[in-house]
């Protein structure tokens, strides 16, 4: 902004240190979430580390987002749904709170398939994408002295939204020698009588895990015995490509009430749609009260959801996208993640515990003892990015320090390539540069 | 959902009574929203008086919302933008946080084309509609015992939004003989030093007004005084149509510092779009603290802000919009604003004590001593609704119980035939039904 020359008012000093001061009483909120590292953060920190008259072209393995390549666009069904309701020009008004009526139908038409038992409308509601659908899921367990239990390593989001909603946040580890798989007796350990919900992240990020059934029924049978929600983020639902299928959370919805969030973002490959939702998966009623559904109305008035036009094309996108779609997808994931775990298992100084089965993110152990000037997870990735042009997310960022998050959906090549600089920048750091394993 | 016969389990019997407590001890916060109004929720409740089987076309002079009639459809220019930075398959991805930068600087030079400063792209936020401006705004000034000053009549979910976050609410006259202009002593009378922020919305809803510089002026130099923040909330910026242009409240940002919030939904006639803008109009950087802007920032990240191919089209749409397009809306808004006010004043129980001049609504008084079964607003308008399908808002739901407020963004011939219906249904319910006024 042009700055005007003129005085500042004495009147707003007291404004400044008001604010100041509030920042420091506000439950520690504002400290907490000052100190918070949120991934579009740390990324942009590392992607300024690259030098502008760099002479080759950076390669992200950062964020959870392939659209910049082309073999990740979305279907032609769901750029003409949206294309179509758009130029239609009867969905240019607002939309009924909670998400039009079609909509909600359709997603929970999506959803049943899957289930057991069937949703209805009544059980859904449109937000703007999976992001929202969490903040909505906190704020409506959100009560004095609240906690959560979510996975450690996690998705950030979970923090921020549990810090401005005053809901403690309770870290269970999830256990890398057993597929990811959640340390269920530390769940216990963590859990008290102020626990409100289990947060499971399946089809996982940042682990690339997917959780068998057994191991989904064992987790709501938890939920049970401690008489809690399940919040159940698939938001990367169906992108599994190993031995388990995708096993929805909401099957072991009648054992113990589940909140299924999910979005178009990941599967249809449209991240910037921002277009989710939030779906009580609990046939028998046990959270779905009226009182509690009131409040989650009165929550959306808030928010005013996505765009109808976009809202008005989701049951085209989910009835009509084709299988060949999908598993055009599927294919390339299954092919970039395998070679991204051989990749990076030849690596020295990095390993890979387990094979990605799932999602589009797979969790890297860094051995710092065989680095002779690397400090840690976030100076590995600043000074790859720096010499090599290539951005990963230090594991810090996901509640996992001196590890790292390597993204796989990204074009073969460019996969490869950047395996091949990562590699380069290990050996150059390593103890014996030239020394073959 | 289709209910299993399965038994409860009892371990959620404790969530069910902790729900319950929680909602009444949550600082009270639950049973406050419980009981307020929300204007999507009255309207809701009116729409359902109306039988099914009724014989007539149901006419809406409800909410802010004219995309309905075909005199009110977007430019093609905004709905070409859009439709070209979606099949571009370019803006599938996330956006920054705070929005594309390209979006924030066209942002920037549209509100600057009418400020005598000139804001950056650093100065502007991109947000899910007006309505997600407004919950931003006053998320990052709560703090602990803050309430901020809205003016009744008013839009409810300032009401909404400060009671999720726990800031205290205190309203304000407008003076209806007075143009609708705030009453300015009581503004000073209503603060205190716990006081962070005023709200003013220009041109007004519910009220149609549009205030003059010297009384936006006079407004910014009370807010100086009592070291304050302006909200100023343009959602319907440049709608005016009467003696008063438009004046942007951010003209007065060297005075005290101004968040302008708007949106394409008014001025481009698409409310469905969701696209929305927070502006820091403080060129003296009162405000625009770099602990104040990173607060805002990192609330950005809860958002995700809206689609990146709407986001995309914007520098197009505020670029290339014709003046036409704007002229042609402006003139219907004219005419049925004068029809509006005409029709209205000649019904007896009726009295509209100001022309409006901008927006797309207008306060109207309901005498009751001439109607012989009219308990009050609501009842006035449940029975409209039941007997003559045509939808207004009760008073009470922006803060003037036996008022109406009247939404004249409607098709000339359907706002006469609603202006009839309701000059018939008042004559009806008139202690001497065929008196002449
Ligand atoms: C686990 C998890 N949940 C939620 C999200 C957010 O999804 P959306 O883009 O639909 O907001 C992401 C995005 O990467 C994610 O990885
Ligand atoms: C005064 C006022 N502010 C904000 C809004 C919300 O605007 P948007 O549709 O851009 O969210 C409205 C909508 O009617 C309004 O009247």
């Amino acid at each position: 902004m042009v700055q005007l020359q003129l005085q500042k008012n004495d009147c707003y000093q007291d404004m400044k240190e008001a604010a100041i001061l509030s920042n420091q009483e506000l439950n520690n909120c504002e400290d907490k979430t000052q100190n918070m590292i949120t991934i579009k953060g740390i990324i942009g920190l590392i992607m300024s580390q690259i030098d502008d008259d760099n002479q080759r072209a950076v390669i992200s393995l950062g964020m959870g987002d392939p659209t910049a390549y082309s073999c990740f666009t979305t279907s032609h069904v769901a750029e003409e749904a949206v294309a179509h309701t758009l130029s239609s020009a009867k969905f240019n008004g607002y939309a009924p709170t909670q998400g039009l009526p079609q909509t909600r139908m359709a997603i929970a038409d999506y959803l049943s398939h899957d289930l057991p038992y069937k949703l209805t409308m009544d059980d859904v509601f449109v937000t703007s994408g999976c992001t929202n659908a969490i903040d909505i899921a906190l704020c409506i367990l959100a009560r004095p002295n609240a906690n959560i239990l979510v996975p450690r390593p996690g998705f950030p989001i979970y923090q921020l939204c549990a810090t401005f909603r005053h809901i403690e946040i309770r870290q269970f580890n999830l256990v890398p020698t057993k597929g990811w798989e959640v340390d269920l007796d530390s769940v216990q350990a963590l859990a008290d009588e102020n626990t409100v919900a289990i947060v499971v992240i399946n089809p996982g990020n940042p682990c690339g895990n997917v959780y068998s059934y057994q191991h989904l029924l064992r987790i709501a049978e938890i939920a049970k015995k401690l008489g809690i929600v399940v919040i159940a983020d698939e938001v990367y639902g169906h992108l599994a490509f190993g031995k388990n299928p995708f096993v929805p959370m909401g099957t072991f919805g009648s054992i113990a009430p589940v909140l299924t969030l999910g979005s178009l973002s990941k599967r249809w490959l449209v991240p910037g749609w921002r277009l989710g939702w939030l779906a009580v998966t609990d046939p028998t009623c046990i959270f779905k009260q009226p009182k509690v559904m009131e409040r989650l109305k009165k929550f959306f008035d808030i928010y005013g959801g996505p765009p109808t036009f976009v809202q008005a094309a989701v049951p085209q996108i989910l009835e009509k996208t084709d299988n060949v779609f999908f598993d055009k997808n599927i294919n390339i994931l299954k092919q970039t993640s395998e070679s991204c775990f051989e990749g990076i298992n030849k690596i020295p100084c990095l390993s890979c515990p387990q094979k990605p089965e799932g999602s589009m993110a797979v969790m890297v152990k860094l051995n710092l003892s065989i680095l002779k000037d690397i400090n840690d997870d976030i100076d590995f990735c600043f000074k790859l990015a720096k010499e090599e042009s290539v951005v990963i997310l230090p594991g810090v960022a996901v509640g996992m320090k001196d590890w790292l998050r390597i993204t796989f959906a990204v074009e073969p090549a460019s996969l490869e390539e950047a395996i091949r600089r990562i590699n380069s920048f290990c050996h150059r750091h390593a103890y014996q540069p030239d020394r073959n394993i």
